[in-house]
């Protein structure tokens, strides 16, 4: 099902030799069109690239590279269009073979494209078609996954197969991966999984001598992040400028915008330029020693970075007193991974719920667990036939699934999830905490239970 | 105590208007008579900085501003040298007011000045003048602290006082700061601790608008590199090329370093080069929109991050269990906190071991530790006397120092540092293990009791 492609203006673009950072260095701008990518688009052209502007929208894109050309003084032929359906396998390779034809090689790609993805609080993003029109939205979360990170990965592995050693890739992610963005979870998921794949691809690809690296913008200067910020106050039901004022904080830098106006400003944001000048030197040589570098771009936000900590375990440890805390296990098929999950857990003195996919399974968990792992006299019993309503095809083993749990548990999904669901705080926080020091004094389980909560 | 401080030629510059990505700035490179800064001298000349080269060294610093200005064509008044000592204020606010007479501002700072440290294993390192000399090493962790850290603190602090909005501070660091580097902990600490002061630089400074930044370099393509390489390799008694073979092995990206020969090679590593263009990057404007960065030019390294964890915890949690191990506790003065410390680890099962630096301390300790802090029927009992023996200064509560400890146990020093100390595997490890599942089994404390053991 291969898309229309084509390439826009195909006459030879060799006319003079070009001077610049990126002279002779032949470039593709995904999202040309946008607000960032013809930024970014005019940058590479004024430092001598052949800059490949690449959209799926035919208009679109013509527009843009004659504004560029207009801008940038570029000759005609050093500014092209592609265009093409990024998600597309046969639409990219189309393309990107018709820039190799022309140009034998591709030097530098940004992954400059991306969509918005769908705007909710978490409980209403849309996951399917149905959910997206009941809350009229224009995308679903698998549609977002496909526009932001399918996009880079498609475009990127055909676009490798055509680059040189000394080749690069410039990945442009979002700081939002490492910091709440309220209402925009199907944003920030692809976003964080790109930067997992950026480093995947630095180390597949730095070994045949192409660097990966990837840029975190804060939010940039635009009409745009205004609106979005605005939403955001209106989503959470916050004061207007909140949202704003919240992010102005994060960020160390104050800046001066005005050459006639020499004072720092608390009220600047990173901007376009900015991102185009991160895209101009991490896609020059002159970055040609760096790879995998993940380079922010928001005035100094402070942010918590992706990392893994390590926790030294044993088999028989006891690592966390868990009297007074519910666990829900999403098993999924793997219910037999889980049942071992569940007997830590309950080691330790919580209480569990499992999710299974088929009831045919909690029967057979349930004979597994054995008496030791039923509920204890002092506990709430569990009452299956109730658990069973509640849940749907997913059955309680150790407690009673509430109607609010029915909406964190996808129902038929194999999930490995491992939820933590801590009793609420006051009375029953207090209650929790006493139950523990019963237990340590009294060297036994505590009889404080809570009922099952889930977290406001 | 100021030292000879003077500005060598110190003719106005202001002949021509110079073209280039730093164009009329005032730029300071400090160590910039040594491989990288003479590089990065160059490339700054090269854009038309006013390079102010500062160094220790006279005669060091006037040769190496004339083969800059040899090598450059850069008007000789725009190359300047700056002789001070980067530790000693005077030095460093008599050179830089001269600067700043002269140039009226400071735009960058370049700390790239930095020693070496001493070359140790860990045991050897030398802390003060008379271990030095006993070892034969040419510096201690003190004068490795002052070099590094020192320098560049009292260098940036002083600049700082001259730089307009919109200046720049590029921290030259290491990425050995978050690697293993044999034998070299005395110049990893304080590129550690420079780590920590350009973030908490890059926060205070850019409020004024004046931007930090921080290089990582990976290991760089030099004579000096393979030296230290080889040096490594007798150090720690391994074959020729190990070291190398190593830190290449952590690097993603393969390279051509010849432009006649375009294949990929694993045994390249990043150059003064690369180094220098980071350098230029972010001390120029195009990286305006940057502030607390850290920017990997490694080749790829990939690198544990500097990162704290969460660890969710509440009052009563029992977070490990801690039978079978043993915690020494270095309490220095503050030691009534760690009694609390020492309460949490006992409650967790584990032997502790407290070290305080009077007498009169432990007694106290004792006196308050009260009865249910005492060692246990089943447990090797204290013996007060013979810590003392054995602990000179520091004494042990619960159990009995060995001479192993008293290396790792500053006497007469206030510190906060929790050592965890395993029982060793084998048979030791099994016994815990078993003890560990004896208490769960029984609701009480196990009765294997391992004796205490540093770790090999």
């Amino acid at each position: 099902m291969a898309r229309k492609t084509r390439m826009i203006d195909s006459s030879l673009a060799h006319q003079e030799a070009p001077e610049g950072r990126l002279a002779s260095k032949t470039t593709i701008i995904t999202g040309a069109a946008g607000n960032l990518g013809s930024v970014i688009s005019r940058r590479f052209a004024r430092e001598g690239a052949r800059v490949i502007m690449a959209g799926r929208s035919h208009e679109r894109m013509e527009a843009a590279r004659e504004a560029v050309i207009a801008d940038t003084g570029a000759p005609a032929g050093r500014v092209q269009a592609a265009v093409f359906g990024g998600g597309d396998p046969d639409s990219v390779r189309a393309a990107l073979a018709r820039v190799a034809e022309q140009f034998i090689r591709i030097d530098v790609l940004v992954n400059n494209a991306g969509s918005a993805g769908p705007k909710q609080p978490i409980e209403n993003v849309p996951l399917t078609r149905e959910e997206m029109a009941a809350c009229g939205d224009t995308e679903t979360v698998p549609d977002a996954m496909r526009n932001i990170l399918g996009v880079t990965w498609n475009t990127a592995r055909i676009a490798a197969s055509y680059m040189p050693v000394g080749g690069a890739i410039v990945n442009v992610s979002t700081i939002f991966s490492h910091e709440q963005y309220y209402g925009r979870a199907p944003y920030v998921m692809p976003k964080a999984a790109l930067n997992a794949f950026s480093r995947q691809l630095a180390s597949e690809l730095g070994q045949r001598g192409i660097r990966v690296n990837n840029i975190f913008p804060g939010p940039i200067e635009s009409e745009r992040i205004r609106t979005v910020f605005a939403a955001m106050d209106k989503l959470q039901g916050n004061r207007d400028g909140e949202t704003a004022a919240f992010f102005l904080s994060k960020m160390t830098l104050k800046r001066a915008i005005d050459a006639d106006d020499p004072r720092p400003r608390a009220d600047t944001l990173p901007t376009p330029m900015d991102i185009a000048n991160a895209c101009l030197f991490l896609g020059s040589d002159e970055a040609g020693g760096l790879n995998g570098v993940e380079l922010d771009v928001t005035h100094g936000m402070i942010v918590k970075k992706d990392d893994h900590s390590t926790f030294m375990t044993r088999p028989s440890m006891r690592s966390f007193d868990g009297v007074g805390m519910c666990v829900l296990i999403l098993a999924g098929e793997d219910w037999r991974d889980a049942m071992e999950i569940a007997r830590i857990q309950i080691d330790c003195g919580a209480r569990v719920l499992l999710g299974m996919t088929r009831q045919a399974d909690v029967d057979q968990a349930r004979a597994r667990a054995g008496p030791e792992h039923r509920p204890e006299p002092g506990r709430r019993a569990a009452d299956p036939d109730r658990a069973r309503q509640d849940g749907g095809a997913s059955s309680g083993l150790f407690g009673r699934a509430r109607p609010h749990q029915q909406r964190l548990r996808p129902a038929g999904e194999a999930t490995q999830s491992l939820c933590r669901i801590p009793a609420r705080r006051g009375r029953r926080h207090r209650e929790r905490v006493h139950g523990c020091r019963a237990r340590r004094r009294h060297g036994g389980r505590a009889h404080a239970q809570p009922v099952l909560e889930v977290p406001r």
